[in-house]
């Protein structure tokens, strides 16, 4: 059976790290006899805005719809297009409109790549980012009044809803669960936040009650962020809030040096849209260009897709072939964020011959 | 002319740290000649919510009012009363009726402190982290539909004024100007929050018109985060939205190690209300009772309450005072947090002695 992958390489380093992201899989796949097929489009980008005035053509959502998952690489160029107008017409629309709720990102402390924390080495931080990914802070309502008058006010609503909350809490249970030690860490802020967060916090304690193998703890997400520099061995699975989880999977994947190579996975977990994997690195203008962006974040992606289509053995061997290479620490293959005087493709080919 | 100072020990170990806090302002007051004068206020904590079913007295506007300044211990004891109610029963309510619209949290990397980051050395991390104290995510605007049924939806505002976030800005970029560096970074998610954090930036841009000599940076407030663990030397001052520097001010001193002593300035810059100093951390239940508590985060906020009221050189004196005794890292006297194996007593007397 054919899975198709719809390619998607947007701005900036996005379009240097997709082809190595897509020689890992095309390695992978051919090693496991996976059948892949991938489509290559053009929009989602800022150069499509330039020229057309939109991000994307009006039919992207039936373009898109029954491709088996989207490989994604970065969005952005704010010289050109601001960001909320490029990230609302494109990668926000598709974890919408494709109703991919679950945002999932591990963190991990990779063989190889120097933590910011001292005296932490490789197993001692390994926890998963789950965020959900549709509504709470990111929301489209709200507007000004008295504009650009002294009594200008700006409101901005946090919408939540039982059925949004609750299959993310669902899915955040069901992966501690699956894990050795199983626990769940909540982020809150119910102390300050006085309406929405209470209500997650019960949503939480309700959700608890299916799960009676699974321990549950909750921060504010003040402390929550301290405990992630001062505690990262404490975390299993951390469930957050758009906003919260979008901070959380940004700071953990910093707290192992990981931010460059970090992957993050948006998903439709019943499959009746496509699933989004991308890294989460943004298109990074400042690099972009000079084929020196490190590949990873774009590769380790494609592994946590492959694992989502039902190829976890394929995917692992992705996983095992980076950190295998970082673990080797060959500078002339390595990215110079990692230390190495190699360049993206160096480091992509070695990941691939690995496999 | 006499200066007098609500002293509000609250909860918990705010108690128990409160008298070293007293210690080492009466130290300081003698040696400078100043003229304070403490009364002793026992509402504000969930003893006296127990006693009376709610946290404060209804008067308690009219009764601390016309203070020079409150002086804070920590609230909420959990256990008894749920954190939103005693903290929107007091801190929040003093915050909002004293219109103490700035909070201001150093973060900064003392001697004999041990930081979680590697490779950092006293002098390398420096800042302030400015927060707006009264207004945008920590509203009291919102509810719930269709409560209790699987259609439940819950809402927030979210609600920024120009009022509201330009006297903040002002307060940062003076701030920024009056130190040696000169630079300001605004906490932004202009490309997700896509109302109020966009109207965020233009308010950003356009106070900065009135600051030519002050260079200013913005991130988003995922990237931020990372940066305030990858790179805690690039900031100067911080100022962020109230949610946001709320969980700015617990993170920055988590990366200095200091989240048992950061102080917290909650100031009306006007003085038409008295402003109110406490420690950052909270009541901690954990060790309350012990006589374990790190005094320092009160002490420090005595020193911050002592600027506020035009004393900077004796401010200085308490600062340079626990440095020094954190410099000489004598371990009887220190408390266990920061590896000692004295109590809050003996920290706190080996401060005022200092003085
Ligand atoms: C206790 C809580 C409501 C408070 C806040 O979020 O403002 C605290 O975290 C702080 O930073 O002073
Ligand atoms: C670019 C931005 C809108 C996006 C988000 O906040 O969701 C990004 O930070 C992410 O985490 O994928």
């Amino acid at each position: 059976m054919t899975q198709r992958i719809a390619v998607i390489p947007g701005d900036g380093i996005g379009t240097e790290v997709m082809p190595e992201g897509l020689r890992a899989l095309e390695a992978a796949a051919k090693k496991f006899g996976i059948d892949l097929a991938f489509e290559h489009f053009d929009f989602a980008c800022c150069d499509y805005y330039a020229k057309h005035g939109q991000m994307m053509p009006d039919d992207w959502f039936d373009q898109l719809k029954d491709f088996d998952a989207i490989f994604y690489g970065a969005v952005g160029w704010p010289d050109t297009v601001p960001d909320h107008v490029s990230l609302w017409g494109s990668l926000l629309q598709f974890r919408r409109q494709f109703d991919q709720y679950i945002n999932l990102r591990p963190c991990k402390l990779l063989p190889g790549i120097k933590s910011p924390l001292a005296d932490r080495k490789p197993g001692d931080i390994d926890f998963y980012v789950v965020r959900e990914n549709t509504e709470g802070e990111y929301s489209s309502v709200g507007g000004k009044m008295f504009e650009g008058t002294d009594r200008e006010v700006v409101i901005q609503e946090t919408v939540m809803s039982r059925h949004g909350v609750d299959r993310v809490l669902k899915y955040a249970f069901d992966l501690a669960q699956s894990r050795p030690r199983k626990k769940l860490t909540s982020a809150t802020k119910s102390n300050g936040i006085a309406i929405t967060m209470p209500w997650w916090d019960e949503r939480v304690e309700a959700m608890s009650g299916n799960y009676s193998d699974v321990s549950v703890d909750k921060f504010h997400i003040d402390i929550l962020t301290a405990n992630f520099v001062l505690h990262p061995d404490w975390f299993d699975v951390v469930v957050g809030s758009n906003l919260f989880g979008d901070i959380l999977s940004d700071l953990g994947p910093a707290c192992t040096g990981t931010i460059g190579v970090a992957p993050s996975a948006n998903i439709n977990p019943e499959g009746r849209f496509p699933s989004l994997f991308e890294p989460v690195h943004g298109s990074a203008p400042d690099i972009a260009g000079k084929g020196i962006a490190n590949p990873i974040g774009q590769i380790w992606s494609g592994a946590m897709m492959l694992e989502h289509l039902g190829h976890a053995e394929a995917a692992k061997a992705i996983v095992d072939a980076f950190e295998a290479v970082l673990a080797e620490g060959d500078a002339s293959l390595l990215t110079p964020d990692i230390r190495g005087q190699g360049t993206t493709e160096t480091l992509g080919q070695a990941i691939a011959q690995r496999l």
